[in-house]
């Protein structure tokens, strides 16, 4: 009997552009039987991270011939501002082009609600703690996004409108890249164990501060909630997994290495019993990790051309060299190539898009005092 | 005998850019007695706010002719990359171009340097407080200023050079515009006073937080002093007052308005006893105050192109129309020409510098709950 | 009898964005009886230059009340990526992000088509030539439109759409605004006597030079279909009108102007044969015209920040004082203020939309050698 | 005995910014003995393409340990307004972000002096005729330099400069890069010889006109002039000899890569007699040519995101894949994978930099109908 799972699409209004034409997002649904847990995963929320839809095209290929467990929603070009907003040859979709707001530090957390929940909902068992606090989080989207349209701006709107999908879910996957980067994944540190089944070498632990990102949005909520049981004395397991997926570089689109990604994630979805009867293992690599206070943002110390040496996903000793900058507009009264490196052990991850920098850009992100995971 | 205040030019770097050039900040100085406070003003922070250096060119000619008894600090252009950023005719400066973040968020602010000052130095007299306090806020700029370059942003290294001048001074004015502006004024609580003397007719009190802002790097370590000297039981009044002061509307230089400034700070600092023998007072003018947390934006409810029909600095009935929208998408299938009103009296401050709005772009910030000062 | 002529919408694609979704523009169409010349409308072809849409609005309001002789033919928001183009809070739509392109030279004009016609048709009679010639023009349009998609880019594909409307019309206007600027017209030198209708008070007479913009697309290849034909001996007049109508500044919706603006485009339609009935008239002003080789360019001689002095549309005499540009970096070294002025006198038409100016920015545009029209 | 020849520097003005900076160039000088051509070799006119810096870096390396017959001028960033004009992590300098004009098509020809000089100077020897003529065409634009600044734009400014400094040599190399591209050279066709000493695979071949280019305001006048006389029926070769030298791709510095390419231009510039006793010899590779006209550039026949498969440099066949744009918008309605060929055999030179493309962006540019040089 061959195997197929129904694919069903919506397009969702998240705004409106100048000369009146509604924003829509295309968002595709696939039924699993109830038995596990369901899925949400989105792609391209900065303009120029375009990978995840090759990856979200991968997994409906893949998926279509699976039966599932449980529901899984994927949306790619979930920013369609973003998505759209050429300067030059490249996409400048990282932030909001009017206020310069970074689009995946706009999503909503309400710490008073989960306080509130905590000491409301304290009698009721797991099963319906879980249901009722996943509608309390669903209501209070649904009550901004439909409270007076003049409250909400323009990246607000978008990201509410899915952080709703999201909060449908159990788990939740944002796909995202960096400029010139190594795939890694941010994890939080309660689903450090799930880690292993991504096929990822690179694992960023990171606490549970909300900064305004998705997978925090996603897991903040469940994960306070635990933490202000867990002060009554009540064992809560956090109920929900998100991740930001790094998949590497932006402005570009490779399939192959979509389908890697793909079943990287399958992996996962299939560990946490997403699938019925696939296949997917996670691949016999080593994975590193670091926590996020030794993520290390290394500033370009002066100005000029950079040939970028480090290799990503590399382990770099001190002292060796991680770049050459070359300043030609003080080629006789200087030594014209000046060599940069590290103080400490590191694992570069990524490095800036472009060769000409600024003193003070942002010209690599290390991994310092790494561990095996 | 004629008065005459010399006027000195300092040049300081600030960075670098991509061909090895170096950003530089004109700073003049201008010599007290010492009798009165010093004062440190600054304009341009924002690319397209260009109107302040209109002002300082106006205070350089008055000031010059006055004498003064606290030295005077002056710095237009104090953002060179933002200055020079273009995109279309239009100035692009309002934040980094490469990161997004607002150049006027990056002032740096160190709240346990101010909670371990007051536990130690409880015994010292006012005067040495003043002094010692005062020192250790510039030694922490210098600390980071001289530290491994590599740990600096670009935005960061302009803002510590500049608040770096700025800790110097008991007086710190940061002029600024909004895109299409009345004159508007940001008080700290504790200097409500201080405001009646600038001509000035909206002022917004904010209250002690810190968010990244000139004004508030400026105050908010003396403030907090205060207070946590009052928690203690010592008076000890915030020794600093700084101010964010609203021109008006960017991308617009106009020298008689700004003859108008400088008579306003000028008024404020002869208040403040830095000028000798000057004759400048404060208009005799009605101020309306709103407090931060009533200083409302108001975000397109609709995308279109928009017609600006609120009066700036005009007080707005409850129901009366503030802009109208034009669709013309929808000619024949909706009403194209839709009128937008709030639903509270309000004072309209500013309003967004295009007539083409998405869908939640803030079109319009207002005072509420307006009071008489 | 209430006279009412009705509207129909239709929305053409003009092209597709990276995430897959149509490009459309709306198209606004009223019938006439067929005794009067047909007539095109565009406007927004420039994403700031919004001012032409509520002009659309208003014709539309007003020619939904009268009976038509010509068919008439309305395009709002023409461009759909200028539109929707932002960089900070301007809309950066005067080119193409990626190319640098300006959308206004785009358009397509084929001299040879017009050599062999004047040499194949000339046995025809007035009203053959002309109707065979109009169908060439757009026959010629389709065939590139419907030709392989790779050898049109993004603006020649927007262009040829609106190019196909245009050339059905015996009169084309094409809406737009300058930076900050008086009200303006680009007038064909054959078209003279029509400018006399429009209420608009400078009038810039042009060649029959293609450019590559709509006004040159539309007239000519008439022009020069007329030019040949004299050149047999025959006397063919040119058949079409076609000007840009220069509404003011951009970034700006004035519904009343907008009034103004559409009851002088149809004085001009009532002159031509386009309405029945219609009261329309021009006012009585006073016109000054000068030719394009006239129309005088002033570059920034020095980089500042600038004052603009002289009142646009208003006549200035050599020596007075354009512009004062301040240069606060010099305060000590050099006088930091200086006035700019002419050597000619002149009529500033528009400015720069900037206070900052590089060196070798466009400062003003100047008639020179005006006349009395 | 150690060989070196002196390099020299100098910082030439070419403008000034909004805050009254002067922007500055820094020219490299190299002194020959007088026996051979003089050379001028320029980079970076376009911001992103910053390799051209690296391989004049390489130059002067080697330069400094050579004799020279001829002198050699050297300037890297060319364009100190493209150098730094960034929008998110790229470099935005192919055009001014002001007007949208290309940097690189600002150079200055008047075709009126070469028909005028051919006219008057026709009795003279050929070394007058060289010497006469290349002072005339510097004194013209010493002239333009000279005359009113109010009559130069920015870009106009900084070419003139430049074009002075070309103006004086006998061979101009302007180095460039694609967006993501093979190396490849532009040839004008009269000195097709030169190019098989450069080790470049790709050569294209380029008529005699004039867009505005570097290579084509440095050889038009003198292959004009060459033509006029040879109309006259006297037989002058062409003078100048320039290349525009495509490096590969943009927004990227590769050291080893720069000694490569320095390499190719020392086996160029020794093949011109312009080192002495120089060991560089040009590689033996096959070059393979075609021109101008044949250069095709392939849009984006639909919009969506690219992964590019033509192997850059490599030789396509009809019908081969190039591209697959993937379309997640229409998962369900079509095939969401389109595979982009061509109709023809081809050999990819460059792709668009970014995978996310408009309908009608250039995707590709190939050159067809290729022969071996």
């Amino acid at each position: 009997m061959s195997i197929t799972t129904p694919i069903s699409q919506e397009n969702i209004v998240v705004g409106e552009v100048a000369n009146g034409l509604p924003l829509t997002i295309p968002v595709y649904r696939l039924k699993g039987n109830g038995s596990g847990p369901s899925v949400y995963i989105q792609a391209n929320m900065h303009g120029a991270e375009v990978q995840g839809n090759a990856v979200i095209f991968q997994l409906l290929e893949q998926l279509k011939q699976l039966n599932l467990k449980g529901d899984i929603t994927l949306v790619p070009y979930a920013n369609p501002i973003g998505c759209n907003q050429k300067s030059g040859e490249f996409t400048l979709g990282r932030f909001d082009p009017i206020t310069g707001t970074n689009w995946n530090r706009m999503y909503h957390y309400n710490n008073n609600l989960v306080t509130q929940f905590a000491k409301d909902h304290s009698q009721y068992d797991d099963a319906a703690l879980k249901n009722n606090f996943k509608q309390a989080l669903i209501d209070e989207i649904d009550t901004k996004l439909n409270g007076p349209a003049y409250l909400l701006n323009t990246g607000k709107r978008i990201a509410l409108n899915l952080q709703k999908l999201a909060h449908q879910a159990d788990i939740v996957l944002d796909l995202h890249t960096g400029p010139i980067s190594s795939k890694h994944l941010y994890c939080p540190t309660y689903a450090t164990d799930s880690a292993r089944y991504f096929n990822i070498e690179h694992v960023l632990l990171i606490p549970s501060d909300f900064d305004g990102a998705m997978d925090e949005a996603s897991f903040c909520p469940w994960w306070h909630l635990s933490d202000a049981l867990g002060a009554q004395g009540r064992d809560f397991n956090v109920q929900v997994e998100a991740f930001t997926v790094e998949l590497g570089s932006q402005e570009k689109i490779d399939l192959t290495e979509a389908l890697n990604d793909a079943n990287s994630i399958l992996s996962y979805l299939n560990h946490k019993n997403v699938l019925e009867d696939a296949p997917h293992k996670p691949s016999n690599i080593t994975r590193y990790a670091c926590h996020l206070d030794d993520y290390f943002a290394y500033y370009a110390p002066i100005g000029g051309m950079v040939e970028y040496v480090a290799p990503l996903g590399g382990h770099i000793k001190a002292g060796e060299p991680i770049a050459h900058v070359l300043r030609m507009e003080r080629y006789l009264s200087e030594q014209p190539l000046q060599t940069l490196s590290l103080d400490c052990d590191a694992i570069a991850i990524l490095h800036f898009a472009s060769a000409s920098v600024n003193q003070g850009t942002e010209l690599y992100k290390f991994f310092t005092n790494v561990f095996e995971l």
